[in-house]
């Protein structure tokens, strides 16, 4: 009922569901679950205790367009640190490295190269593309799109349906341009459909309150929103991240 | 080519596509017909002349974060009524209810405790989270995502993008804070690509425009449009549901 | 390991992922590979080295809501030409068609009489509704609602979450009423998390910036940005397209 690559090495308590497919070399550690239909490339690493949901596809390659100039190097394998879930339908491919305990949302998406840091929350249907490097314990939300080359620290709180860009040209550029996304620092946060236009910064302690469209910096523990988002108050002392951790 | 659990029940003329798996319990009514792929988690019950389609995910758990407020009691089974479809690759957790002839679009993303009433379509890639209710003939279109706690009555037309949210402290707060989704009355009408804000109530046979962001609550047969959204005329007599069904 | 109907044509050269199910009468090129998990309905035609990767559904029929005014005359095969890539986890219909080159990203939707051109590529998670045209060369990204009866003219350039919507009415009409969807001529550019309202032409050569609520047509070669969207410029020369492909 699986099809296993007998170069694959699987902890004996492994639990593996039904018409699962295990590549060649891959790595699957102590206590780890598998659920039906996934699917894990070659070469993938798996800690201990973790858990890959349905319909999970871990270390697919990228397909990149003629056009894109996300790099084509060789990529290291997946590796997904102990604790780490991966729900159903989610897709994170070659290259990418989660840290311990993060969850990746069902049919969420994850590209290569891109580290998330332990207890870290991607939610569904999220996309932390290529090149992206997530902090600790950062909470995503439902359907963000994290674009290459963004930075998030560590605790940022990012809203459902938020939208990140990191070229201002869209595409009319050449391959000296690099693409810029924005960088959310330390504790920042984020409400729920705003966009952010390429390289912006928000900093730490921030709030961009929903439906927002960041077209410039936003300083530390400053308040912003609107069209384009302006500063309209400083984040208050009890709202600080270290009142409710 | 399948993998049924012993115990589950499953009416003579069910057709079932190769490769499904249905786990222990499950009770599958009459003249029902499941798609190649498809995961049925133990305990699931469903009607009679339903259509599961290729990959869906039928009666997952939820995987909670850490910090996570959702509650975390045993769920009662999923339970799908007569002639529903969940479309391919959707996800259905357990602990919903759909009901009689509900569509959930493809690749769709509903949670535990979601009420869905009968005959409302939820489009494609859309996502209803935990304890959302939705009432029947809703039609809540592509890619929108209704919040956790959310209350959309009978008749509400939900447009592509909609973006709720309902945590004005973006998770700064104590466990005895009260997540607030919004409130759609029956036969209200949310245009495409708009946010609201926690808790808003968006009245009856209200229209608010594309793209405009809702931060207070929308009196009944209002027009409002904007960034914040404000209110701009009055619906006419002959824009009423009643004219039109 | 497979389930391939006696009746599919497949070349002899073609890769077949473990659990696929192949339906009666398709036919595969050449040199086309087809992942883990894919299901081909009957009939579908896919070109000559062609990729389908883990999981992708091909030549589904759609499912109608009661109240939906899509044409449900029956479908044409799918047909995907040479040398496209259907990428993880992506859905497309019977009655569309795939040009040369195609890439259709994961997690992507593809519906029923939609047409799309040579070596265009669309993103990760982005839906095209029934009855859309879209040319050669056109760039869609992640998240992109592509509403029903949209026209995406040669090398248009869509941005991130960018949210399309056909019907003003939303819903209270009659069986006479035509749903639009925006026309975007020739290289226009629109940003990230852009909503565009039935039926407005974005011209040859425009930039709409990104957060922008499009309300009425905007003319070739103008740069419109806010809520409403406002012109406030001309493309440079240096920003055509001819100085950049």
């Amino acid at each position: 009922m699986n099809l296993i690559d007998e170069t694959a090495e699987i902890a004996e308590d492994v639990e593996l569901g039904p018409f699962a497919v295990i590549g060649a070399g891959v790595i699957i550690g102590a206590g780890t679950r598998i659920g039906a239909h996934v699917v894990i490339h070659a070469g993938t690493v798996l800690g201990a205790g973790c858990e890959i949901q349905d319909g999970a596809v871990l270390g697919k390659s990228p397909t990149l367009a003629r056009s894109s100039t996300a790099p084509s190097a060789p990529l290291a394998p997946l590796s997904i640190a102990d604790r780490a879930v991966v729900c159903c339908g989610a897709i994170v491919f070659a290259g990418a490295r989660l840290g311990d305990g993060v969850i990746v949302g069902d049919q969420t998406y994850v590209r290569e190269r891109a580290e998330i840091g332990a207890i870290t929350v991607i939610g569904r249907g999220s996309t932390v593309d290529n090149d992206v490097r997530i902090g600790a314990r950062a909470k995503i939300q439902t359907d963000v799109y994290v674009t290459a080359y963004s930075v998030v620290e560590d605790d940022v709180f990012v809203g459902p349906g938020v939208c990140m860009t990191n070229d201002s040209t869209m595409s009319r550029h050449d391959s000296s341009y690099a693409l810029r996304g924005p960088t959310l620092r330390r504790a920042c946060r984020v409400g729920g459909g705003v966009v952010l236009t390429p390289g912006v910064d928000v900093g730490e302690e921030a709030f961009v309150a929903a439906g927002a469209v960041v077209t410039k910096d936003v300083p530390a523990r400053t308040v912003v929103m609107g069209v384009p988002a302006r500063a309209v108050r400083k984040v208050g002392d009890k709202d600080l991240l270290d009142r409710w951790r």
